[in-house]
């Protein structure tokens, strides 16, 4: 008799598991129906701010693989499936058709948590209002596009100035609209990057026509026959056609926990290398698990595509005989703000303090081509440092074309836990072109070196 | 009574001795003198494409530091100024004064050689007619700069399919030339591509409009009145108002080793970390010497002003009392051609077949953006790791915007000596404008694992 492999969540971190196992054992010997709630699988998340942005113009090439195409590739996809309880015992899972609106168990003999994460949603009064809406998942963002496509809102109030938030007035902000941001931090991405870099961040913002209200918390919403007409502080009254959240997410683990699989003080599904959580032939990945931050060696939230990518891919790796591991994370992440870059990895200065490192920092300001070469750009780098040994523990970087992505030199340089004055000596590519003849990241982590 | 520094050349490497020494010690102390043969100091050789293709329109603009800035900051330059031999018993250099056609003896305390690269010049028939030139010093890009702007050519040969060759190409291109590109190797780049790639570039030049005669040497060129009118090969006689040689370069190392300073197989001055010659007191640095490869562990010469800086800086700072090591190479560079990027670093498969590496290869085509993102551009990256522990050895990149600059995470994973299967787990940032959810250097780590 074939194994069942049941996967909750048909977006990255499921489908890739479901993909993978599906390459490496025949249907007849696995079977593998996976349960998504919404209507989309394999969908690009990120790329929500540029469907509403109009940089691209249908949702389908948002959609790596559609429900169709699994099917076609030997696995049972069921949209419109919400598994509502998973019993341990009896190896099997509740789903609740939403279409039919009927329930039923489905047995599994391995099963992968996928569940992803929820946006925070704070009771606010008026948050129900028309108009205001969370970009989690595609069905969110046709339905932010719509609004813009349809509506015809002249002004949007974004609230949050993390990625998404940044993302998203980036998108509005080329929609045409008049787009305010609010965030109580203090900069721009608090939760990601140093002040001082975030307020390069909020440079760009209001660059690119962005009105930033920082320090500002939302205390409500001003609502009119249903529909939100402002967003009120403390401080202002921000008139609103539109309102998007951009508060964070944590991860979807309610499920899990209710079942007696292991979570974290993180909130994230707990797992071992392999991926497997606290109980056998159970397997958890994506933005719902936690994950080892190689810096810290503790535990981390971290809700980004291309770790449920690798830890999916594990998965379906392991729950097939095979052995493959999830080596953690550095928290490296990149966005765009129009012209504008921006890119962290590993532990900020609040971060290293938090975790009780003892770190210098260096931030220099060089450019992205040789200053002489048509379109050399600004770009600003930190470096941050663990005192005494020098060992690189984190970096954050704000310019022009051609500086985010350079953020992964000092990723691979923390993955391997280079000195800071090893750093400074790596053999970088350089041509006119492309950099200075001292390349950036070069001068940034000497400079580091310097101040040990 | 104070010490005497003596530099000989005045471009990347010995002025940035010159200047870290300056910053480290009061002339009252230390007396720096660098002797030049030509007219500029401190300039970006590699910039000398984009003076002659018009993408820099001063000259000036190649100059980071001119002699009178430096003498300003207390170094005594003297251009003009040829070193014609060095006298290790007496400490002194001969110096032959260009202008006043005068030798005289200069005595030195400690000696940097800083005497750079010459250029392949073959011995043929009609080499030296008007027309055809060099592009080793700035003096040489302005000659051919002014050469395009007045002489009005409209047919160039390019002889010489590396680095400088295709840049050149590309100049000549965009000032509005018809451009033909000979070289005996099958594919461009063959010293530093493997032909797989190297065919890459080639349809990239082709792409530009340049015509590629490969697999053909040159057997001289025919005059008319002095000046070149054809580049002749054993298939073809190439019309040429313009012949720009790129045959590559060889450590100017001959001044040295006539004075018995040791040289080694390469052709490079040879030096310890710290770069310090055979000779105690007597540094080099720059295109002059030869480095290791961290890879193989050889001894190599890398003509790049990245090293040279870099080696520049150690001398400054050990001619001083202080230690730096320079810590060797890993063999990146990059380059572009109009729309298309290139890079490499660590050893090709032939190059590791020569240092009997036993390796496998593996080579994708991704791109540079998600798929769905505005811009999104084809990247070709391959892979080359040893047999059978994995190590990564070497990577080659062919793509257009954003692809070169992804070679220095490979380059940062060869230096630390990391397995392909690890550098597929490296957490690289992640967002539509910057990569694929599996950034293409992932990728190619990934199947270069799977065929080990």
């Amino acid at each position: 008799m074939s194994e069942r492999l049941v996967i909750i969540g048909g977006d990255a971190a499921g489908m890739t598991a479901a993909s993978r196992a599906r390459r490496r054992r025949d249907p007849d010997d696995l079977e593998i129906v996976a349960f998504e709630r919404g209507p989309y699988t394999s969908y690009s998340a990120c790329g929500i701010p540029y469907l509403v942005g109009d940089l691209v113009s249908d949702v389908d090439r948002l959609v790596a693989r559609s429900p169709e195409e699994h099917r076609r590739n030997g696995i049972d996809v069921r949209t419109g499936h919400e598994v509502v309880a998973i019993d341990l015992n009896r190896r099997q899972v509740r789903v609740h058709d939403l279409g039919a609106a009927a329930e039923r168990d489905e047995p599994f003999d391995q099963l992968v948590v996928a569940t992803g994460a929820v946006p925070s949603r704070p009771d606010l009064p008026g948050i129900d209002a028309d108009g205001i809406f969370g970009v989690q998942t595609l069905a969110d963002g046709v339905t932010v596009r719509r609004a813009v496509d349809q509506g015809a809102p002249s002004r949007a109030v974004v609230v949050g100035g993390g990625y998404i938030g940044l993302e998203m007035a980036e998108a509005l902000v080329r929609r045409g609209l008049e787009v305010a941001l609010v965030d109580r931090t203090a900069q721009p991405m608090a939760a990601v990057l140093d002040d001082d870099i975030g307020a390069l961040v909020g440079d760009a913002l209001r660059a690119v026509g962005v009105t930033l209200y920082m320090g500002e918390s939302v205390d409500g919403f001003d609502t009119e026959a249903g529909a939100v007409r402002a967003v009120r502080t403390a401080q202002h009254t921000l008139p609103a056609d539109l309102v998007v959240l951009g508060l964070g997410v944590r991860p979807n683990s309610g499920l899990a926990e209710s079942a007696g699989i292991a979570v974290g003080d993180t909130g994230g599904v707990v797992t071992d290398a392999r991926m497997e959580t606290s109980v056998g032939g159970v397997w958890a990945a994506g933005d719902c698990v936690e994950s080892i931050d190689r810096v810290t060696g503790r535990p981390v939230v971290v809700a980004l595509g291309t770790h449920a990518n690798k830890q999916g891919r594990v998965v379906g790796i392991n729950v097939t005989g095979g052995d493959a591991r999830f080596p953690g994370v550095v928290g490296t992440a990149a966005s765009k703000i129009c012209a504008y870059e921006v890119a962290r990895t590993g532990l900020t200065e609040r971060q290293a303090s938090e975790a009780r490192i003892d770190v210098v920092a260096a931030t220099i300001e060089s450019t992205t081509r040789a200053g002489y070469y048509p379109g050399a750009a600004p770009i600003t780098v930190k470096v941050v440092a663990e005192r005494p040994g020098g060992r690189i523990v984190g970096a954050q970087i704000v310019g022009e074309e051609g500086a985010a992505k350079r953020i992964d030199v000092l990723a691979t340089a923390i993955w391997n836990r280079m000195p800071v004055d090893e750093v400074a000596d790596l053999d970088l590519s350089y041509a006119p072109p492309f950099s200075p003849v001292w390349d950036p990241v070069l001068v940034a982590a000497r400079r580091a070196a310097d101040q040990l």
